[in-house]
């Protein structure tokens, strides 16, 4: 397991990485994070969070928030009602691109590019009254924050530069694989991307994926047999345009956000999640995957 | 640790699959091969190997090969050598599709699928002398069968069958990544991928991947970190376009062939082999990713 | 100059196709139509008009009316102000395909397919304060006929089922090439689609094409350049996918919709317009076609 | 009918923009040529031929020859035995992508694209002993001029690096669309390319396209039927990805070839060549094209 000072050691050597990479700025409430951010913290099964950096801080968890999407449509439907309108493939393409949508008649590859995330919005807003409401109240359980919250100001930002979402969704509708009103899901799906979580709540919030579907509390939130197939989606689809790179350089399953949150598990032992708001070229946290790398290095550990 | 009673349980439940799937007949020779048949082989890291079903009968390795070339330009290249002429994404396209190689200039996505075999062959190619001979002689040290051969029949059947692997490499050419007279690489090609092995000796030689590279006699074929490269590469692009499929019900790095093989490991402790012909839509033995589903299932073992 | 009896031989030869053929059934409004239908009308350049058939039997012009968008964009913008917006290639791809929009980052091929009408509307709902009465008016004024209407029914039958359509816009939004609220553009764009023209209408009204921009009443509408610009985009994207099969059976710049009708030009002497509900496998009407061939072939008359 | 001053003022008008395009240097042998040239040449249906500025040069004709080969073809075949391999609308694609060869399984979109005309030699290749030797008696007979060659240096360094149309033929071979041996068609076909003619030739041989198949001796080389058809044909895909560009400036079936010629037609009355080295981004001849443009607004004649 490990002790305060490997996560210290690890924030003090990726530190001058900071300045490589760039800072998510497609809308602007984004583009204003301080970019000299790095932290990083690990929940092991036993319930213990440690961290070192900013591993306090609350950022914009983005597309991490498709794990927890996932996971509660897990809890919502049979599988077969989700991986009939889902793949689990890696998409081998941009994780915005309607090309694939379309040559595969509105099938989205898996649910962590933008079309299969938007596809499990549609399926919560199908089976829930308050899918908003309901999305945090669960994260907040999850990590054990009550005082988590969505930022208006980021989900609002993000929607007025929806048009490429929209233009996903409305693809799917055209296939008969989308139900719902686009608008109302987009904005469903904003407020879950804006929740703003530190590295300490988000590697607690996904213990579950370490811990065989138990989450901090003990309870048992998916069953072991789910868990295992959601990290092995996370492997394979987890990190973009970048899941191959990423398992080769880290690996454990992850999933990345362009806040510049990553959250990673090694099953049986401990989640992780580090946060530098800088991007590589794939829109995965720069100094973040290498703290990962490092991570995984100096504690002699990887599922390969 | 398995036991034998294991591996023959896993086959009796598997064995109703026969006749579900259909034998590769793109070409005469491989059309031939009697569909009943279903073997698997562990070995485990102390060396020991068990099987069950037609676990000793020698079956075309074909795209299995591709592990064994990709160890060998490991050994003869530096890494980045290799890597800029390679990429490490799993494609989102079929294992022989030249979209993905044009759109993306002459850089295949990964070195499992055809485009990024061959630029893996090349590389080879000018490295040494007999490539032919060499690949071979590695596989009977690999494996501890001496008796090891490649089918002429086979590989004279593919090579006349080879058009389009021939357009693959000549794109590739176009592009300037490839090097060497592009009929000659497809000898070699064909040649590696026309040996014959059994369960018992791919589980064999497959066993530096569960070992953290060192092979059967305890030699030392590639390092542990490249060992763990392999096995994540394996895991994202190892079973062409249903790698997130066998990740999902499998849980273990493998690689497929069109000859009904699958090649499998646990890391630290075992690497795995099936083999069963018939082939389900995306070209992997049906019955055989069933065997291996059943196996971790059974053992209660998975890397996620 | 053709005769009213060359007419009558002409659908006389064609009618044995019916049948052959499909009705546009994506909306139930169009579905409905009796599909035993075929029209011919020609207008020469002296103004006069003659038809056979049911060539005084509105239908929906559908597609028909990108032309008179075109045309109407052409008298509010610069020239640089459109085609800096759409392109004048054919698209190679299917009428809605999004893949080229994405590839060619939001930027359609043509003015006729319909990413490329979209942006037509865009630029027309931004000049003008009514669009959808002055496409009206100015489409009854080019007829001569000012009873034509816009069938409610099929423009909003269009609308509940025009999740491709807003696909397509969002996405040319995302690109920053589509400016106005894309539910108001679809309106306009569905209600000069639902517009109900016959043969004689459409003949009258496209004479401009065919006389060096002056309409039925002899006011120079665009320039002669101009014109001769308009039937060069028809001649290599007014078809489709099936433009150049058209060019080569036919061989007259022409539109066509998926209401059935076709209207097309010989420069400086006739416009044409033919109707047949039925469609081809490219969406062009069946014996429309044929028809075209027959009349070009006993006219003894081509553009090439 | 042009008189000799209009050809020297088209000349001269264009000649400014010399130096703005970029001579094809893909091979050494074609890089080299003189980029300060520019000639134009007309044909009229009575046999005369003029010419202006450097219309007697030769040069390399390039993708010119695949209207000759195309003309070959259809006197050796059925028009169905021609157009069941090869199809009839513009690609909307790079002239020599592979990926729309792929995607439509084999079948090229026209005869002048890489793909199609690699079909059509094929097709030659199956019923000539000699099809180098007869596609240039036959080119020299059509311009009457015996003297006619093909240049060996520039036909070799295009073999040297044919490695794209290599990968082209093979993949059509893959999906059964290609019979011969790739290596023997590649030379015929690169022989064809390198055949040199001036401006004068060009002309000449063309005049069959304005003369309803008859060539300069008043011979029917192919029917009127098929010239219309050819020019039809020339109008939709003749210009590479700019044939809607070249119809809206020209307004005139054509083809051009990176050598920098371009020849085209007014069909009843003249056939055209114009020359000019240095191409503009779609691989055009740019002062050729400008030519070409000033040639029909100066005559006020087009086929729109």
């Amino acid at each position: 397991m490990p002790e305060q000072a490997l996560l210290e050691q690890v924030v003090d050597k990726v530190r001058p990485l900071l300045g490589q990479g760039k800072v998510a700025d497609y809308i602007p409430a984004l583009a204003s994070v301080d970019p000299n951010k790095i932290g990083i913290a690990v929940t092991t099964i036993d319930g213990t969070t440690i961290g070192a950096g900013d591993y306090l801080e609350p950022f914009s968890i983005q597309s991490i928030s498709k794990v927890f999407s996932l996971t509660m449509a897990l809890t919502l439907y049979e599988e077969n009602e989700i991986w009939s309108r889902v793949g689990k493939e890696p998409s081998g393409q941009s994780f915005n691109s309607l090309v694939q949508v379309e040559l595969e008649r509105g099938l989205p590859r898996n649910p962590f590019i933008n079309a299969g995330a938007l596809v499990i919005s549609d399926l919560i807003q199908s089976r829930l009254g308050a899918p908003k409401h309901r999305m945090l109240e669960s994260i907040r359980h999850l990590s054990g924050n009550q005082k988590l919250i969505s930022d208006k100001v980021v989900a609002n930002s993000e929607y007025e530069h929806s048009a490429r979402n929209a233009a996903i969704a409305y693809l799917m509708k055209s296939f008969g694989n989308f139900n719902n009103d686009v608008d109302t899901v987009l904005r469903s799906y904003f407020h879950s991307c804006a929740i703003r979580m530190s590295c300490a709540d988000l590697s607690k919030a996904m213990l579950y994926l370490a811990n065989r579907g138990k989450n901090l509390t003990g309870k048992q939130l998916i069953s072991p047999v789910q868990t295992r197939q959601m990290n092995a989606l996370l492997a394979t689809s987890g990190l973009y345009d970048g899941a191959g790179e990423f398992a080769y350089r880290v690996g454990m399953p992850g999933k990345s956000g362009v806040g510049g949150g990553i959250i990673a598990v090694i099953p049986g032992d401990m989640s992780v999640c580090v946060w530098s708001p800088e991007l590589d070229l794939n829109g995965n946290s720069l100094a973040g995957t290498a703290a990962l790398e490092e991570f995984c290095q100096r504690l002699g550990r990887s599922i390969f």
